[in-house]
């Protein structure tokens, strides 16, 4: 077998089998393709596709690559989540330890994003002294004990998909719907979950900017799924807007700690527990989405999901005290409100600009060596449908250094537009797969 | 500047501009770019092409990324030609004295052909002695004196070329119109020369298959050429049968000494003659084609061009008692007639598996390392449109070593195919552009 002909074989349209695939990523792990045959290789799919099976088996393929996370001597139903990313997106925080009072485990990796957002693993080390490197026995432990640990990946799990990535970024082959399952995919499994839940973000500040996008990468996340046995639900939201009304780290902890409270924003909370919910029923834990999602919504009204957090964060080390008196929790040393000049009703927060403008506070990395600040972020006091008035505040600024500031206030006023005429809600969840 | 975004810029199907040509090729061709870049922008040139300005530019930055022979001080008109390759063709080497004999200045350089059938060199150089390394300074004096030269290709020049067809080669990117434009186009104009005529070969044998491609090719070099101010002529010839009667290296030169002589095969002679007739017209010694033919059949027939032959091969080292006496010339040492086993008319016989078992006869290398036997190869006593009986013969098999004799022999059964009613002679001159 020839990498050559099986880069011209998909060149040309035609489908790969399970033993190509094999060679191709086992030699891509091993070393024995060089990179130049497979970014050839990732643009021709980035034209041709790739059907269904073949990207399980691009999944299976990647998973071989490396260690794998046994979690077979767990008991109970293992599920997990997985999000595409998104502005104020702090879903995990809150499901985690609800789907964890619901009955579940859920074995939680999550990576370090880049770009113009924090990701999972930024919010928790915002809470002082969580640890993120739990060793496997600790995980585990946490996974019996508590129902769930967040950890970060590790560097053994999937190394093909780490090369693989590396490559992808710099041959503009990221945008490739089959090489994004696979990426995704074999991670979550590889990491010992049974099945998922994912959330496919939609809008301005996701990945994919448009509904059509998502769904393709929903039908193939959910059929990819399907060609490996195992059951995945794909919910497309809406992130055109900012996630519920905080951006940044902490000031996101501090959302989590109010929504575990049943006092989040409505948007936040529909949409964490519509995933949990999902999660739920996958698990086999209720027999409907509307029983599971009664079921939720208990585990919050009587405080069970957040005795869980708390267990959670004090085995990750974390201060809880922070979390029970958030007036001592950190704050940024500036916080500085952007007013309307506008009279109307508020009619769209651009979630990318948002992002972008949070990310120039000091919330997120551009760079793997870039610090990031827990305080800093945007607090939103008005959202979709508000009137406002001139002079009003539209939110409010945490901020350390205030170096760009005209940047960022720039970017937030940009972000935001009126309507003259009031305006329904927009939905969160725009389509389940 | 960054490569990912060129890109990025290819893959969604815009145009490249000069600069941004110039970075990538620049760059890759001193290694601050990477393989695995530029053979995903292969893949990208491949699925959304190239404009002819664009392959315009790929050309100017390839022959810029290496040293460029110059010919300045030569008098009269540099003309060329080109073949895409062929199998039993050996037109270079009785266009070349042609042309000189008509008037023109032919610095031809050929590369060393991989594949199934023998290149130029190989074919000059079964003339015992046959120099085709000849120095600048030689090259030069050929071509003053006598009016042409055939050499090899320099390493120094076009390396840009050189590198990215080697990454073409094994990253499935061998096919695309303006990467084989630039190709050409580029190793033509920095061997010296002002115009050419491309023999684009067309048909099993050929390396375009249909005529489609091949006049995708040759509309991509003559539009190329516009963009550059350089006049083309693009002849589309057919390559489903082999040119002539002989294949293999120095078969095909009897050949060219008989139709030196004005005794080749019609259809080789026919070609020929209307491939220089365009480099005539060209280079301005003749008004129009019909002038420009009858100027060429003229320097056959009065024994010119025969004596520029003989002049050059003196010159680069060979040995022309060896021409003028060819009983005496080099012959395999078994000629192994193959018979026919049906009644009919010839309808075709297929290049491609010509060239195959004349490869496997040894006339031609599929690794760098391999020798090639000069006197190896096929005669073809009967041609399309011949009437055929059983026990006839319809070549001879010229071999050194017999141990693939039966694979040959199938191959060359399996090339034959058969008609009951008589045929008209097919075309050679499929298209002119």
């Amino acid at each position: 077998m020839r990498a050559v002909d099986l880069i011209m074989k998909k060149r040309d349209g035609q489908v790969l089998n399970r033993e190509e695939i094999d060679f191709l990523i086992t030699g891509y792990a091993t070393g024995k393709i060089p990179d130049y045959q497979i970014s050839s290789l990732a643009m021709a799919v980035f034209f041709k596709g790739m059907t269904f099976e073949e990207t399980g088996f691009l999944t299976r393929a990647m998973i071989n690559s490396g260690d794998t996370i046994d979690l077979s001597d767990i008991e109970g139903v293992l599920i997990d989540k997985h999000s595409t990313g998104g502005v104020g997106d702090k879903v995990s925080l809150i499901l985690a330890p609800l789907a964890a009072a619901c009955g579940l485990k859920v074995p939680m990796m999550s990576g370090r994003a880049l770009g113009h957002t924090g990701g999972t693993l930024d919010k928790l080390e915002s809470i002082p002294g969580y640890r993120t490197n739990l060793s496997l026995a600790e995980f585990k432990e946490a996974l019996e004990k508590i129902g769930f640990a967040m950890i970060g990946q590790s560097e053994s799990v999937v190394p093909a998909d780490r090369k693989l990535y590396a490559l992808r970024d710099v041959t503009a082959t990221v945008e490739s719907i089959p090489l994004i399952t696979a990426s995704i995919m074999s991670k979550k499994f590889a990491e010992g979950a049974e099945s998922f839940v994912f959330d496919v973000k939609c809008g301005s500040g996701a990945f994919m900017k448009t509904l059509e996008q998502a769904e393709g990468l929903a039908l193939s996340l959910v059929e990819t799924g399907r060609s490996l046995n195992r059951k995945i639900k794909a919910v497309i939201s809406d992130m055109d807007q900012p996630l519920g009304l905080m951006i940044g780290n902490f000031p996101e902890v501090r959302e989590v700690v109010s929504s575990l409270h049943n006092q989040g924003p409505g948007d936040l909370m529909d949409l964490t527990i519509r995933l949990t919910a999902w999660m739920v029923v996958l698990g086999g834990l209720a027999a409907d989405i509307f029983t599971a999602e009664k079921l939720c919504r208990e585990k919050i009204t009587d405080g069970s999901a957040w005795k869980k957090f708390l267990e959670n964060v004090e085995y990750q080390g974390g201060d809880i005290e922070v979390l029970l008196n958030l007036e001592r929790a950190p704050r940024a040393q500036h916080i500085i409100p952007l007013k309307a000049e506008n009279q109307g009703f508020l009619k769209r927060i651009d979630a990318f600009k948002m992002g972008l403008a949070s990310g120039m506070l000091g919330a997120a990395r551009s760079r793997k060596e870039d610090p990031v600040f827990p305080a800093v972020g945007i607090e939103l006091l008005k959202v979709q449908g508000d009137a406002v008035k001139p002079g009003e505040e539209l939110c409010l600024i945490h901020g350390e250094d205030l170096s760009k500031i005209d940047e960022v206030k720039k970017l937030l006023k940009d972000s935001y537009s009126f309507n003259e005429e009031p305006l329904p809600p927009g939905e969160r969840v725009l389509k389940e797969l």
